[in-house]
């Protein structure tokens, strides 16, 4: 490190330096106060939904179902995101301050200094089911996160589908959206009115139904039989619905050695998923 | 069901005087408002914490390393905790409204009526390790609800500790305790100022300690060797550091066939717990 010749004292070292203009950038009256959180503003209009955070949008961007509206991008997101020119883009959008989209998504969002605004997608219906042999079913699971990193473990372990019921269930949201971290682009998302009914079409269509229950009555892993594997997961806490568990083909249960025997919902389904994605491969 | 003989009308119904009872429970100038978020409080006091929900504070009433120093608690909450007498208690308790509560955590938080105010429990160091099979390290993982959520797997799946580094990793909190679920109490959490020398510590154990990495040369479940496994995650995006990447006996991936190749950080720990616990059975 080369030292700088006109300012040698030990005040005016290099870190020193930094630390100044790192203060005088943000401004040294503000500077040791702690940033006031701003809620979030009114919900988008009916129909429309808010994604934000640069992966989320970045996938956004690249699905041609996305219907977007308008785009709200700070000058670092648009560079972090490649937008060369914001005129180019297909729908209106605006240059704006990070603070601009807090007063949108609530300052605890971390939008990253990107938001759009768009349709939701339009769930597909069970005969929409393209050729799969692995689909998770969520029994009334409503928290956004939960959904959200389920999707995102469901993309990665290569499931055909995600079936949820049409009440009861989480929509689609920016929070959900942030937790799925771009995977809602990447898997049908199936509704479904009545869980039975559509566990039944998955078993005329070949599928072995596995409800997950920390009570089951055989490990998971000795459980798995035949080619189509549908994995079903209730919300924590509940577990599944009493007409879900008479439906299923079988329960089986996760084997948890330690204090705890239950698993936060996302990660109960990424581990059954993994599971059945090793026992599909083994049995090809 | 039996009819109420004074009052025979439609509109005096059992559902009808049900709703009625609610709407004026609730208040009805209130009923169609929505609520209003309270922001959370000041923090609370330097080595304290406060822990909320039924679950997390169950656990930590039940864990005799636990110094508390009050508790707020709803009838309800009280109730459900099964706690008969207040006053009982080793330590001031009192009866309040959920709002009270709200206004120190937020109404955000899913506090179940219950908050206790306790010291944070004391990390230990990596020569209190006990004797078992399987540790997890985390390298940096600095978001609470990512290691609550690694500490419930953790203790599911039967790991004998946590290590993190002192610094750079998420402390104990309301909600790092809120998203383990009780498992907080259960499992031993080791701090360490230098995490390539914990890792030297390790291998001089017996452990072959396994950096994830989705860029890794190999399967998680083909790299498995030996008696002793410590399985080491870094930050999602930032990943492993260098010198934890040189210092691991070895790299190994999660095998994702999906179009995301990166899964939640307490999801990756989550199947790699799995893994490695039936590898370890297998080879008992």
């Amino acid at each position: 490190m080369s030292d700088d010749k006109k300012s040698g004292t030990p005040k005016d070292s290099h870190y020193a330096r930094l630390r100044r203009a790192h203060r005088e950038q943000k401004g040294s009256a503000t500077h040791f106060r702690p940033k006031q959180p701003v809620p979030p503003g009114a919900n988008p209009p009916e129909g429309l939904v808010r994604l934000y955070g640069l992966h989320t949008v970045r996938a956004a961007l690249d699905n041609p179902r996305r219907k977007i509206g308008r785009m709200l991008v700070t000058r670092n997101a648009q560079d972090r995101l490649g937008i060369a020119d914001l005129t180019a883009l297909p729908f209106p959008a605006e240059l704006v301050e990070p603070k601009t989209i807090d007063k949108i998504t609530g300052s605890e969002a971390v939008h990253q200094g990107v938001l759009i605004e768009t349709e939701a997608l339009k769930p597909k219906r069970l005969g929409a089911l393209g050729d799969t042999s692995l689909v998770l079913v969520l029994d009334q699971v409503t928290d956004p996160h939960n959904v959200g990193a389920v999707m995102r473990s469901a993309v990665a372990f290569g499931a055909g589908a995600l079936i949820v019921t049409a009440r009861h269930s989480a929509h689609e949201s920016g929070v959900l959206a942030k937790s799925a971290s771009g995977a809602l682009e990447h898997i049908d998302l199936i509704e479904v009115r009545n869980l039975a009914e559509a566990l039944s079409q998955l078993h005329e269509a070949g599928f072995q139904t596995i409800g997950l229950d920390s009570e089951g009555p055989a490990e998971l892993e000795k459980t798995f039989a035949g080619e189509k594997v549908a994995l079903v997961l209730g919300a924590e806490g509940k577990g599944l619905r009493q007409k879900t568990r008479e439906t299923v083909t079988s329960l089986a249960r996760l084997d948890m050695p330690g204090a705890i025997r239950s698993l936060n919902v996302s990660n109960a389904a990424a581990v059954a998923l993994y599971a059945a994605g090793r026992f599909l491969a083994s049995s090809e």
